[in-house]
């Protein structure tokens, strides 16, 4: 109880902060939005006007149709995938949810601000559609990587302000890459994985809490919590499909990137699950290699999977990244704590930075080998878009292009994280002490488990000690 | 144990009663689909000949296509996102899922011929699509939200009678609504929130139970229980902006009604969050107020996010809607239990009746306030059907009916919850003892928790006792 | 612990078998995948001048438009459907959710594979699409059917072993039906349903385990990991009008199958309670029932919804098996298990097997009851694919045609059954002891569960014992 008090010594109250924060800022996109945001052509009412000088005979041309389920499959992601998947701690389900459910919120309209400005700005205004909620979806998704990193030793304040620096920053390198490196990765391997967890383990160095063994106890799952994360785990899994191919041009290369991202999440399933056998003395299999290395093999067709990276090739890919991601899991992280300080909760270097990093490559080897034989002529153009100034380039200028795309986006992450981490280590925002890391009850309201005597109500005969 | 017997006093046995409302019931939905129901031309094997009639070259123009991923999104919120977000409680897990399953089940069938009969009725037949199927669980939707009123206090019959009645009257209300007064209702504000709550909290007043105090220990949640019922919030909010937009016209409509309702979701979150936190002592977030007063922005837009409400203006909906229903949580529900004898075991009147109301207004000024320059001159009339016999209606003339239906919905609320509420207390559907309640055990065959002894099982050096 | 230490004597260490079978296997996928597997014309880059020479003018023409959101939807039931619904026992979770996530994703590779030498074969190459992603899919709905039957049984190499034998005899039986037969099932009652259930019976029959009373204490549920699979049960549910209609024809086929599923779900969960309560002396629900049973309805009309079964008829179909469904479990499992030694852990004979045969000779009689006045004359024609060398076949052919389907899946399962049972009973696969079943911790790492320690420190003047 003497720690307790100690811990108490850092005022993790969030009465005042939390709510001029959430308040001021909301107060601020209503302003801006106010200012900047509009409804694109497609969702318009003067549409019904629009289609006819665009000569479409249908409303089924609408963009809606083409993105908005898989628009709702990247939400789940998102907000189920990401928030359920940090719930395997066994003391910290309401922070992994409902931080997650906070940040997202916040960074999907900072994040259609600042996308907008770049990508969709016109006439001074930001004219947004569908594909506008997926990409901040996406923007957002790299901020729950890093968030990934942090997990239970920060404070939600310190959440919102990394939201909002990441955010911006991810706007920046995505226009960096996207409109002046001209380069492809629509699945987001080098823009969402490698940036966004890049960013996380370089906070998480800058944040490194000596004493955080004070809280090893709370690190660990419990039963239940290890299946709420399996929530998690599968609908990542299953809608990765989506995720990849959600902002791909309509028809072929939607269609492909969903097949190859499929076949890329079946292979690592085995290679996973053969790895995290191997690597155990009793082969057992362990449930953090499940819950995170079996979803490295959609990071990894991020960036190619719009190309003709062909069913084999994600099937090798998938299978590598399976295979590097529980290696990490079990040589890696335990080396960044002990030798680099570097703290990872969900061992996202694991899940998508390296795996990030091998999209990044897969992507610039498989533009680099593209042909016209095998893209079509035309298909060659469109799915590089090779159109105006970019005319001429060339798929190995393309494949140099990409690998630019990874190291700008290191570059990023790295200074990025270090200038958010060292402002997220002010003291004053409110995180917790280290023995208290990974603990619901500092920032909620968490409920006295009577379970026990509702469980003997039940059984009035048996006595009330188990 | 005496109050156990006691308890048992009412008799709470289930077994002939609730087979033969659900027998019976189901047989007279055989015999009245029976009689009415037939596939609409599109879902009909004729299509293949009314195709060419309808001169449509692909068969990508059945409405299937338009509708049916919002259709399933809604679906999952029904079953799924209502179903979870009332497992909170510790030990009613299993009526809060089990439950809504039942009245669900049963209800969209009632509803297909109720609505049928208003609106898909043609010679003689209710002629049924993906469209019904939406409206069936949308009118679903509001009894769900009324079982949230009285949730842990009723029978499964007493539900099925609830239901029975309550989709009726949904379908007269939604009738004179938008077929009498003409108004716009695609997400229910109105229809589905306001007349759902308002019902059901009329329900739950008639049935007061002064003596609920007796199972205050069971009104809580525990650690998990609070997990589970995050489920239920995540899906209904992520699936929300389907919701809204399920129904709305073809093309601009579905895309503006899912964007707006995309925006006002996200800023109430972090009101929400901003007022959970300035509202307690310690600054502590309440997972109460995460779990249901996050959802009041997509029930405020549900009316006018088909309209050209804009972003911004849904960010102002949202927000002011997280703030009503957080404050609704701590000041109002206390209030309307001690004073006006209102037990709201889910408080509806924060999620659904506040923010219904806020919707319902929120619609009316948004068509009130509706030009040509900003709808276009055809987006102008096809907003608002303004054609046939409403084509010289004016926009302001349109907000009126708007509140006329907000006014409409809450008499036949209040009227009907009022004779429901009476047949329900007739003392014969076996609701169980006030200190039974919230409590499994009386209506499921419910599982001798020996977790304690499975534990022990693997640590077998551990003494028997915690 | 003597009893532990025997269980031991049983080597079900995975360490070297488990990989070696993962890592193999998945290098054959790669090699075969290689040789055989390319992208189908809609998915690959030539598409673009594909559209032109099939004059197509929309990128909506595209088959993923019309069959993706089905698919997500499928891929949902098979990986969060059919895993969490096995969720229920209460010390086998990993092992429900994990070993079919691991078996499914090894099945869908060589379902692709051998479906595709089956149906997608052309010039040397299998060329897939989204509808091979959803066949893939159903095909390994079929195994995990059959998983349930084994439930806590057997080691994940078993698994892998019965999933390669049992992909390769369903596409054979498949090829059977759908091919030499020219029989319809869209959704699966005869293919997927009655041949899986059957399968895994003949398995689980020759697997018998005369000891198995002696983890009887591990083979029930308890409150949690009901909850747990109530999630599985509700996706199935909700998600089944995708999973019959997936892969119907486009237009009113598969808008009619999705309201008859639709239909027949709704009745079925209410004689599914009915029953429930009706066989219990105190009347109380059955969360094994609700489970499965509630989902009869869909497996019913797996045949003949895509059909004009009317909505009428599949409210019948859906009430009748939810209630031989419930009676399955009540009546028939025991008997299966005491007298012909079928140990059956899910259920999956009331589950699958009975309402597959329903669906089999519902959708026979549906076929041979169609009349040109019903389906209209292109309707007809469309709706049996009675062109060429079919050209004359009648409904009453077409109709002995299909009840041959349902006697050539059971002989087949059967068949194969015995076969695969045989192979899987050799004593090199590392299965657990009897004693040893249903438990997590022989092929798990689970994590020592300390929630009571965790909770009392939050309630620190609690005494240690509750």
């Amino acid at each position: 109880r003497d720690r307790e008090r100690q811990g108490m010594a850092k005022n993790t109250n969030m009465r005042w902060r939390l709510p001029l924060v959430c308040l001021l800022w909301e107060l601020a996109m209503i302003v801006l939005f106010g200012v900047f945001v509009r409804f694109g052509a497609e969702a318009d009412a003067h549409w019904e006007e629009e289609k006819q000088g665009m000569n479409l005979t249908s409303d089924m041309e609408n963009d809606f149709y083409f993105r908005y389920p898989s628009f709702q499959d990247v939400h789940v992601m998102i907000f189920v995938g990401f928030g359920f998947l940090m719930t395997f701690l066994k003391r910290y389900g309401f922070g992994a949810v409902g931080f997650n459910f906070l940040l997202a919120a916040f960074g999907i309209q900072w994040a259609l601000l600042m996308q907008g400005w770049f990508h969709s700005f016109k006439d001074g205004k930001i004219l947004i559609g569908v594909e506008n909620l997926i990409n901040a979806d996406f923007c957002v998704g790299s901020v729950c990587i890093a968030f990934g990193a942090i997990l239970g030793k920060t404070s939600p304040i310190q959440l919102l302000v990394m939201t909002l620096f990441q955010v911006t920053l991810f706007s920046v390198n995505e226009y960096i890459l996207l409109n002046l490196l001209h380069v492809k990765d629509a699945g987001g391997s080098m823009t969402i994985h490698t940036f966004g967890a890049y960013f996380g383990l370089t906070v998480t160095r800058i944040l490194y809490r000596p004493n955080l063994e004070q809280s090893k106890d709370k690190q660990g799952s419990v039963y239940h919590s290890d299946l709420f994360a399996m929530i998690g785990t599968l609908y990542l899994w299953m809608y990765w499909p989506s995720f990849n191919s959600a902002i791909s041009d309509h028809g072929d290369a939607q269609h492909r990137s969903a097949i190859n991202t499929y076949c890329s999440l079946a292979a690592c399933v085995l290679t996973t699950m053969a790895f995290s056998s191997m690597l155990q003395k009793k082969g057992k299999l362990d449930m953090v290699h499940i819950q995170n290395a079996t979803l490295a093999g959609g990071v990894a067709v991020g960036t190619s999977a719009e190309m003709m990276l062909t069913p084999y090739g994600s099937l090798i890919v998938g299978s590598i990244s399976g295979i590097v991601s529980t290696l990490g899991y079990v040589y890696f992280t335990p080396f960044l704590e002990s030798r680099l300080h570097i703290q990872d909760t969900c061992g996202i270097h694991n899940l998508h930075a390296m795996p990030g990093l091998i999209g990044g490559i897969v992507g610039a080897i498989t533009a680099a080998a593209a042909t016209e034989d095998v893209y079509g002529k035309e298909g060659f153009i469109k799915a590089f878009d090779f159109t105006g100034v970019y005319q001429t380039r060339t798929p190995s200028i393309q494949g140099g292009f990409q690998a630019a795309g990874i190291v700008v986006s290191l570059l990023m992450a790295f200074a990025g994280g270090a200038i958010v981490g060292g402002i997220l280590k002010l003291p004053i925002w409110g995180d917790a002490a280290a023995e208290n890391c990974f603990e619901d009850g500092i920032y909620w309201e968490v409920p006295e488990d009577e379970e026990s005597d509702v469980y003997h109500m039940h059984n009035p005969d048996k006595p009330a000690s188990p």
